[in-house]
């Protein structure tokens, strides 16, 4: 959570804080209140509750903690839109947020409002410590920017009629023109980048905010390391398929391989073959497969077993904080608003990692642990990430549905093995010895 | 189905149709969109597919195979709205109705419209065999009128606000001076009605509409036998709770002991405790537990463990039937709008049998089996009845969320025998000898 | 359980006590003590806990209940060995009956002959109630007898080996010479006996042994029908099997056809497909499926499918009740010590019914209820066969496996319909009009 | 697995298989035939398993690898006693293991016997890869001699009369004067050591045996930091539990929080509260919760809510393992074969670390994964270790069941964080800042 570098000049927060709300209420739009409903899984949530619950988090730790003039929009919700801070009290289970038709989304949208006008009024006069919390709220909902778009893919995909978010024609990002393009062209050759080995300083050093779980800063001992210079292709994972990697136990560990049988997976997630074809459903429909695309919506277990048989390994975290400081390439993010991991430019890669930042998370050999010294804040703020530090792994660099403001090279994203339905892919690194 | 007993008059038969489903229509008004998303458990299902549904039968049974100048509204809802209709194709899992956020409620309302107007067209030109499927459609209809409102009280109690359907102030009925009374008036007495045994025709004779299940009409068996003036009454019931009849094992079946212990049931769906007293939830909201109203959303293991309790036992369904046929007596039904079982008048008991149709469903000790001599029909209508023979209890008289038209002493309703989200209540038997 | 038509003969009871004593201790000898520790599903037991449970029920209901002088062989085995009976106080769960490696075989018997001991001397001076009691323990055990080889059947073909039970070569009753003959003989051919409908008795009539379930004898009233003069073959299965009956929804009750697809039936249990050749598992190996032979191990589900298929039905119980009594033919039973149902041997079938009793037990169409006036027996003796009257389909006829003394027209057995492991197979009936 | 280290005497080898397959042996012989059939969850097995498993080991990797003049002893064993070694080949599902009453027990013996002959003929000729692989199968078989005893509490005491492995009269180790003493001593004070940090080596350095995860040695870089001179106690235990430790969700991991609530923990496994005190259930029968005895049988859950409700924390396996080669004290093993770990000793704790080896293995911070540069086996030996680095924790030091040959400070043992079934317990550390 924040404690350093949160913004000091108080319009430009408060600037800050009116841009982040409202671009979550336009990544929403698309939406019908019925689609903002749909809860497809435990895991993932609809979108009214992610519009209700950000506004939660400022109501709660904001307003009713530090704003004595505040009242309550609906007591209720206290309670109704609590995701999991057991210290703030009792919460729903997970699992039946698609039961909340009330309040309604208009209702939440005028939750919404509500909590803006209190929280403009607040930040005006904010000392440092709630200034640092409102930033922790910005990234919070920010988090759940990228939550809304991969959770509404799930949940569209799991509906019968399987529609698309926003149709390619409705797309307006940069992205744009090579979204669903036809042509089966060739990503980039992988060069691999080489890293020395020796004590490195890890974690966020202060400068700009970041997430307890960044911290402290801390020395690390790194072995010399290559690293790929972008991420798997669709091409290469089609090839990793016809050479038997769903059904070689060999490659997978062994929790993986129960999984893989229990789940009957054959390919990555959102992938469907039709006659001879893989096509794949996509924020903007259904369409082929591109082979030049990064590989996406890939478990854990998946990477690392694409990693056994490609001959590398997942990075370790330190590697990628490391390599990632030093070739801090943007590729694809929200902003673009293609809500699809865009395809490697071609050029020469041997100077250089593309699309460190952007496209497709990237999976990581580190189980998701606390630094050394590491302390949760005090109070409910302490459950924000400290609590999930087991059987999850970290995932790295943020994907195309990652606001670009909220990335950076110590972010710390965190998965269970089994997850799929985030824009999570695969780059290799390996030994120098 | 129907086979016999249809409306003769193409006029009538077009205004029967369009009242239904204009019922159907009017009773789903206070929802919104997004209520009529809900789905709670697999066994209901959404509003919004109801309405559908219902559509989807006289677009596949009466539409696509009797007017060939039918276009389908949109090629998709055959197989989407399906039920289980296995010989019309493959159809949706039942517990993901509450993915479809599309078809909006607005285009479910178009395709309502769409095929009503052509159901109009094809009543005008209908013969007789049309026209007994096209009320089979209605009595169809009917059936899901009733559901939608069971589905829809089950949703809203699951749903964390708990809202009411529509507030007290808002019902118009005729019972609407009696519900909520804060009074805790006493019933009448229960008396007994005796009945003679010996041969006694069975099932539908013809003359009007019933579905496959009620024929064919056959002689039974009977044996002399006490039915009881009215059904159990909430006051009884709490001292069949006092009793300890939750906790004595000996009262109850063997699946049922075990299904009470696993699903931890110590009192009717739907009742919560509160300090000391009992609450129910109702379609009106949450209040106290009203001792002369009848006991409501039990179980058949409940009701079996009650009657033996009670030193009493449940009727068969063709005692049932013929005490129907000598006392038919009305109840609170859909039309009366209040959706809640409401107490039996006081009376001399003596000489009648109360509130035999409406009010609650009433448990039988009848296995759900056919009738001597049942033929479901040709095709997939006959899926519509015969194959849920099995592991299902006959329950007979409507309840407060039947419509008036649509019940009669030959029907037979069925339900797995832990079903608790019906208007499900008691009416005790016992023999002569 | 027995009230009428005790052993009227002291030493007679005492001889035919001793028999069935020793013909379970017999039938359990060919397994070690590993192998009477085997528990395949909650639903079948070891051999170790029959041979303890059926000595439990005489040391409970006839030794603690009537022998003063009689003092427990081990205080704890009250507990541990009840099945079922709450009213006798708490029992280990059904499913973990596979745990008990202790009380070892040695003293499972040594338990048996203590409780014998000390029966046979309460037998001396039964009065007429005590002597009834005995009566029904003796028939609780021969139950046994046919569950032990049902279980242990289960239990060895899931065991990795698959072990028979006996060899072939070690069997010695008169249905050796034919079993495993490697001949596809032709069964005789179907014919039809008719029965006049009426008012009949049905239930048991006094005179000899009966559970509580089969009275009160009662008037039942009878249409005309046909029965089928043997079981339905496994030629005859197969070829219900080639025409697609496993994949034909509308052959299926709508339970049945989703627990077909849940377990992946295509075949009756203990059936299995090698080359193109189906092979079964029997008690005495794995061999050919005998065209010959009744098919046996189906579900309710399955006969109910295969008697749509065929166009004819399955008999009421009071049906089949009625004409075993005017043909009560016997098959192989468990004395044969075959216990694999053997072919209908060829000859004239147009003047009689063949193997009503015995090789297969043969689903009816009745729901397995309670019979008019029906009391189950006051104490925990009622929950012997009353409260499971729910779920399940009544059995009528016997088996391989069931004791030739133990069976008669009268006898109702009961399980739930998706249950195969019994020796279960089907014979037909149809409507005369 | 063994690549270093082995014996260089070929008596002495041959002296060493003899004499650890004779261990295996003698700690099963208090166990019958049915005793070690007990499977009471998938993740423990039967004892006759573990004999007959241990003896697959050698005759697959080393007679059928090794030795072509060997026939296999039974050719269906190759695929029976396959644990989950993909690459041998299918295997059965593990839960399934308790139906393996064929081979008999005295079959397994034999089974045991036959590899042992053609072992001994084979070390005699045997190179140092063979040699290597024998070590490797005696460290395995090691490894299952203390599952045996944890695998058989866990089903002695899961069995409805809960008997004890061995009565405690029975019991000869050095250890025995002190079990079960009805006395509450009061253990040592735990004291504190401190460690420096800087770069140490960590890993298996060569001169003996070690498992392949126990390598490459290789450089980590450590912070100074504390770690208790004992293990927790169970007295300082019932202080955690009386201060609501079980109750508090703010002193959880969010899947740890969870895991207690649905497995309803509210104390180590094998507790139980009789009147106001906690009794727990020993491989010597049931008895009172002794104060000084080390906390045993808690998850990593519960583990690491105890230690942040100490204000501590988990050591890292690095610092565990510098401490460790530092203070190299032993405690209880299985030679003592009391089975229990036991108290720690009074005396001054500032100078030293107690019981470090044996008594109860400690739980680290540290997921498992893979050291830097480690690489499996080739073949089906890689599966050994490697495949599972994935959702488990590293435990080390060995418990009171795990032989003293078979442990070093180097050893990493691992389970999943809600494993409780052996003998963990909690030693603590902190940083120094």
């Amino acid at each position: 959570m924040a404690t350093r570098g949160i913004e000091a000049d108080t319009s430009a927060l408060a600037r800050r804080y009116s841009e982040v709300r409202a671009t979550t209420v336009r990544l929403a739009a698309p939406l019908s209140a019925e689609d903002q409903m749909l809860q497809s899984m435990p895991e993932a949530s609809p979108t009214k509750w992610h519009l209700a619950h950000t506004t939660w988090f400022f109501e709660t730790f904001l307003l009713t903690a530090h704003a004595p003039y505040y009242r309550p929009f609906d007591e209720r919700f206290r309670q109704l839109f609590n995701s999991y801070y057991k210290q703030v009290g009792a919460h729903p289970y997970r699992g039946a947020r698609g039961l909340m038709s009330r309040p309604s989304l208009d209702e939440v949208h005028a939750y919404r409002r509500g909590v803006d006008e209190a929280m403009i009024e607040l930040i005006e006069r904010a000392d440092d410590d709630v200034r640092a919390l409102i930033e922790l709220g910005v990234n919070h909902e920010q988090q759940h920017q990228e939550l809304i778009l991969t959770d509404i893919k799930h949940a569209l995909w799991s509906s019968p009629l399987r529609p698309a978010f926003r149709r390619h024609s409705e797309l307006v990002g940069r992205g744009k023109p090579r979204v669903g393009d036809p042509c089966h062209t060739v990503p980039s050759q992988t060069g691999w980048q080489e890293f020395e080995g020796g004590i490195r300083e890890i974690g966020h050093a202060g400068g700009g905010f970041a997430f307890d779980n960044e911290g402290p800063r801390h020395e690390a001992l790194l072995r010399p390391f290559r690293m790929a210079s972008r991420a798997v292709s669709n091409g290469e994972w089609l090839e990793f398929m016809r050479n038997g990697g769903y059904r070689r136990p060999e490659l997978w560990l062994s929790d993986g391989w129960d999984t893989e049988c229990a789940q009957q997976w054959e390919a990555p997630l959102y992938w469907e073959r039709r006659d001879n074809e893989w096509w794949q459903y996509t924020l903007s429909g259904t369409r082929r497969v591109e082979e030049s695309e990064p590989a996406c919506h890939v478990s854990y277990y998946e990477a690392d077993a694409y990693a056994r048989w490609a001959g590398a390994r997942l990075p370790l975290e330190e590697e990628w904080e490391m390599a990632a400081e030093k070739h801090p390439s943007r590729g694809t993010m929200l902003e673009d608003e293609v809500f699809h991991p865009q395809q490697t430019r071609a050029g020469d890669p041997s100077h250089t990692l593309q699309q460190v930042f952007g496209d497709v998370w990237e999976w990581t050999a580190s189980p998701y642990a606390a630094y050394p010294g590491f302390r949760p804040a005090a109070g409910a703020l302490g459950e924000y990430n400290g609590k999930f530090m087991c059987n999850q792994m970290v995932l790295r660099g943020g994907s195309c549905a990652t606001p670009a403001s909220h990335i950076r090279a110590t972010y710390r994203n965190f998965f269970p093995p089994q997850a799929r339905w985030q824009f999570s892919g695969v780059r290799l690194a390996s030994d120098i010895d």
